[in-house]
């Protein structure tokens, strides 16, 4: 019954499908990452302390959940749309690797939507941890940033009011993201095969967030942050989801997305410029001279 | 001779080959599983103090071990009866995707009796340093939540008596975990090869753990959970086992059976509603008109 | 130079060739997982106190280790002696798998001598440690049976004086050890292709030890614990090490051995009995009657 | 745009071509494993206290994160230049392997300077969490050897002014990473295919900081020490990083240099004194005789 539904909606064909395959990829990727930090913050016994609690052990249940989690939202979406998940990839790969133009906007919904619709789930599971949680720290939701945190990212402290400084680190961690993805997907190069990629790239991002991941919160997706931002907004959350004003920061909301949107782009700029001609160049003096092998 | 003695019994052949293996299969992931919730709760060193101590650190043990547990009992039973190691699996299996309805309860039943016999064996290995854990707390089996979770599982306390929390929270869990078998075996996807798919459903359930675990346990399984329960409730846990009545919850153990029953079915549906029907829609396209390339 | 020198040596054609790899994979093995210990207990800052500050995420360290040094070990032997590192191992395949018996004492010889160098080399680099760490508990060797349990295996204290208690530890473990190997090695089962087999062993030995580590150390391996024993015996650990003397215990050195060759061959047994014979019947079926598919 | 200006340059078809490998793959290393002692010693909220407030888990962040950050140096790099990212490799296979020798100094030259890129890229985003640290801790730079570990290594404290303790831990863990890499890449061994060689490289190098990385910070390659250590140097933290001296040494600049050039060579030699021959006793075994087959 469900196929008949959907062929009948025969949008689904095209674009459309694509659109359900990045819709749900995101979904996935949101649900699991979005989960991990609910754990790490609220689910946790002994959990829902004041931030100097938040210890090493925590921040590897974060960094393995953000991993995990676009390891499987990869295997969901990728035999579709290629499954992006994230507006700097769509963005990267329409500047250098020849996405359609007009695909962006409606891949960058879907990516949003689907962020917005799992952060409402992972509410839906976590509220009574949530509310436990800012019981126990004698704080309103107003005031939390601990439980903000569990949807949507802020700046360290120690940055003070800087913008520079988050938004640099949004730009080096996305940069990294789109590197590594270009690499991992060029068969000439030395991508993985049997289908690992997806697995790969999903360690790419636990490694963002165990070397880049404090500074900021590794949104490196301007969907993944704003999706469940908007939601946190409508939530409760007040002026720290948007404009994204807190102790120490006015109007955070848009370095999430500015960042890692250039960020992507230098990311795929870099490895065009230091690794793409390079590995042209030697496919065609293989094809004229002597092979050279590699082991 | 062990040999001789199984080819005699002929049955082995058809659907009771199938149960052998998915009896040893279930008897791996819960022997893994149980097993390293016994070593985070009882077995390391300074462990068996009250819940409070309980931190990240252990949780990751948990979630790794239970992932790990997951990963060697398919390799166990993979080649034989497809591993379902799951009751919930196995429903949602045979409500879409052609596995026989009149194999369901046998595997049931070969899935629940693994589980139980896997339940008793890690409890043969560790009465010594749950009976010490049960001794440094103060308490008695019959109070004592801490070493009943070793074997099954119980809502967090902020849950209070709502049965509605945690039964989302299992069909959340089960369900993301049918929806992403479904995308790891589908070959018209991304799904891995090399026989590699083991190693990427057992992470599912890494992260799982790490996203969704604390609310509940994350049984997500009911002969995970019904099976060691019944083994606890006759060792003397009583009432906390079944029918699973504690401080802040009467008759817990119907949530962790039905919650992942309704939660496989709907995973599998949510596959089949967004990306199979658009996979079969692009295939068909492919044949027709001119090939997309998929990096 | 090097390579005639071996040449020359001609018995490393054969047998001895072997046990050059056996050596050499279980010195890998052992330089790795004793290494894990010694950062747990005795390299990390802060290390060294009493044994109740062993926590969790010390526990991740050595499961990993060992696990890693398991992954390693089998990448260096395995194209040339299959890669045992471990008598049970040899055992087992001795009595189910046509393992040739007359090399059974060669490779124990090969694996314990691997492991003794390999115990020794890790002694060289750690001793600043060691003795840094023995220092800080105001203890001596000889009663040091933290420093002692880098090299080799002890059962956790509330065993109390049972023999029982660890030695079925021991022979689950090593059992379900084999159980695995069997099924990852099984080519007519889900065995992993592209020559990772070494990796999802290694990962069995990470689930060991996150579920049967922690009541007596997990041996797994006579070698892997009588090799360093031997050494912490010369190194004046004295009755810790042989006959295994301590505070709670008399003569705990033949546990590590006795257990583990049991349980191996009850692994392989389990595997023979439950899973070899339905697959060789299944293969047969489909040569006879209509293929069934597996995902 | 990009691959125009590069095409022009036409050595980059030659050596310049790996060089550019070279250096954005030692980039990605160091940009990832400095980054992930960031987090583990300044990023994380409560970090920045005193080195006994580094614990385990820490550890853990520090393990993976370098060890990430090999997989993914190796997977941008491996296509071109084959992906050496550190000196000791490169004098390694200049020895044992026919790498040509005339490409030995550019080779380290790329690699050292690419180090020293992504400590500076590393610097510019913490730079405010380092503050934060050395201000917390009452320091200054000249004194923080605990922030100055964020980009170089210096020696446990009890090693006191040994310089055979840390030297003979670099030559052991470097002698390790070779000997391992020369049995990842060697097809007549158990190398893994489907390009995941990468990914278990990776691995090892998670495996030695696990096992021998907290003695001396297991540099085991020149240019990811003397890089990011001449950065240091540069902004700041003076005698600390060059010569290296500090409270317990005198001059420590050259062991992570010295070590890790002997050890890649020892463990070159180990594997083509042990391995390599016996492999092609046994293949040429093959070609006369039956063959023995290994699962």
């Amino acid at each position: 019954m469900a196929e008949r539904v959907v062929h009948r909606r025969g949008y689904r064909k095209g674009l459309g499908g694509e659109m359900c395959a990045e819709f749900l990829g995101t979904f996935v990727l949101i649900l699991f990452g979005v989960g991990s930090v609910a754990v790490a913050v609220a689910g946790l016994p002994g959990s829902g302390r004041q931030t100097a609690d938040f210890g090493p052990a925590n921040w590897l249940i974060i960094s393995w959940g953000w991993g995990l989690a676009v390891v499987f939202g990869v295997y969901v979406a990728g035999g579709i749309s290629g499954a992006h998940l994230n507006p700097a990839v769509t963005l990267g790969f329409a500047v250098r690797r020849d996405f359609p133009w007009r695909k962006v906007l409606p891949y960058w919904l879907a990516q949003v939507v689907g962020a917005f619709v799992a952060a409402a789930l992972v509410y839906a599971c976590y509220r009574w941890a949530i509310d436990a949680a800012i019981a126990k720290a004698g704080e309103t939701r107003e005031t939390s940033l601990t439980t903000y945190s569990i949807f949507a990212t802020f700046p360290a402290e120690y940055f003070g009011d800087s913008w520079w400084g988050p938004l640099l680190d949004q730009i080096v961690g996305t940069g990294m993201l789109l590197l590594l993805i270009c690499a991992l997907i060029d068969t000439r190069n030395t991508a993985p095969k049997a289908n690992l990629h997806p697995y790969l790239i999903g360690l790419v991002v636990v490694a963002i967030g165990l070397t880049f991941g404090t500074n900021a919160g590794y949104a490196i997706n301007p969907a993944r942050d704003f999706g469940p931002r908007l939601f946190t907004f409508f939530e409760g959350w007040g002026d720290i989801a948007l404009p994204g004003t807190f102790e120490w920061f006015s109007g955070y909301w848009w370095i999430p997305i500015v960042g890692p949107l250039i960020g992507g782009v230098v990311g795929v700029l870099v490895y065009d410029l230091l690794i793409s001609p390079v590995i042209k160049a030697r496919l065609s003096e293989r094809e004229e001279g002597p092979a050279t092998e590699e082991p």
